[in-house]
């Protein structure tokens, strides 16, 4: 799993005081940076270099997100494929996910304009941050009770 | 069906030359604004006025979209629920459908913090430009034949 | 000049409920369009074809620019240097300027990275968009008079 | 002086492969985050706590920024008016300043629409990271020179 701190901004938010849905698929972008770095270790933006094209993503909106908390980003592959990998970001904000969603690519040769197998040392890297979605729910399912009992905890002291 | 056409800009090009995953939603939401009118005609951004949240989106991108030449973003309502609506976009360039996705919006009191139905107007309204999925792929479909056709007679005739 | 028309979106705005600072620069990029024509007429972005770099940029907030009302950006050219031009926007909403500033720009070789003289040519398209900053302050000065005439009118029938 | 460091996004570098002039304003306004605290602690975007507007902002782009290494936002306070501010912002990026520019805002009442004097224990803080531009200018050619100076040892020594 990578980890990535992002400091929202005033303009990301709209008039609704929340943060706009618009505002996600730039933050998602900013934590695939290790990912694309797997691939293309100096992100050197040639054709002859950079293998990475994105086919499908997706966001769900979960809860509201606000202006002057910190979000993190934690980032996972939960497929590989022949040619196509899957990674699923998650939005957390003060101890609650407010927002996930997954990004599809597939390994691109843009001068042959034709897909590419994975290779086994990117497998391997790819393979570190892999989780299951039963895993990734279990997880989740985990932290969210033990942020519920901590604030019955604290309301009990309080 | 609403039209909307965009100038891409050369800022939501990357490093790849084609436009950036980040636009997308950008342009997809500037197309929403006569859906979001039928909510709130003076498109007012308070929260007695305003009763649309988003709670998910997705986006297909199909084909490469590059700057230079304009796009035309296609919208039409796909699903009328209880509380919520499904949007469908279509970006179009150059005769070809480059990227679809859909939208799920809940009619949402930002007050109360909660849903309420859809009244019969709004219902009356989004009808009007509703389609099914089926019609859809129908119409893309023969849209995505006769441009074939159309190519094929320009070559004959050159 | 040229003119562009703005549709602004709601992720545009912010918690204060008025456009972002930072839509300005986008929506002036988009006014730029027919400029960068003139020195590339298809738009292609490679090295060998794009010629212009910006330098320096600056805007003027004058009032506040809403959600739901169109913004229509002109485009002047106010400089034409000997190897840079400089191009003025401004943005106004409801018969009201909102919004300018200026971008300077060089005539750019990225192969070489070295700055290039204007061609002839050049300086012959952009001279049609010229405006000397003397007549934009009385041609915007007049502009304002006949739209308070307009309203006092339009108030004496009322 | 405050320092935020910005991972640059692949959507941020356009199509000759370096970072966007659009992308300039939405760092430095992440950078005003500790500024805006200043006036409103807990960033509570209502029209009753929050109590700036930007009336100009400009941007000098020096040279050229890359996608793939971190870029250091510095921010200081170069002007404190009766009713406006002024900030300085630098982009640092290996060691050079890439770009700067400076915004101001006025103390405004969103509610009354109007100005309102700075008060004493706002100066105050602001004067925390105030400069001056010759100090400023001053301490950029220590660095440059630091720098310059560094790289002929290192050579020097390989």
């Amino acid at each position: 799993m990578y980890k990535k701190i992002i400091e929202p901004r005033i303009g990301e938010t709209d008039g609704m005081r929340h943060i706009n849905n618009t505002a996600l698929p730039v933050w998602f972008e900013i934590a695939r940076n290790p990912i694309f770095r797997i691939f293309d270790p100096d992100l050197e933006l040639t054709y002859k270099k950079w293998k990475l094209i994105m086919v499908r993503s997706d966001f769900n909106y979960l809860r509201q997100i606000y202006y002057g908390h910190d979000v993190e980003i934690r980032t996972y592959v939960t497929k590989i494929g022949n040619t196509s990998l899957t990674v699923h970001h998650e939005a957390w904000q003060k101890g609650k996910l407010r927002a996930n969603g997954s990004t599809v690519m597939i390994y691109y040769d843009f001068i042959k304009q034709e897909s590419m197998s994975l290779t086994d040392d990117i497998r391997k890297e790819l393979k570190k941050h892999y989780i299951t979605k039963e895993e990734l729910e279990k997880k989740n399912r985990k932290e969210e009770k033990e942020r519920i009992a901590e604030n019955t905890c604290s309301k009990e002291q309080a």
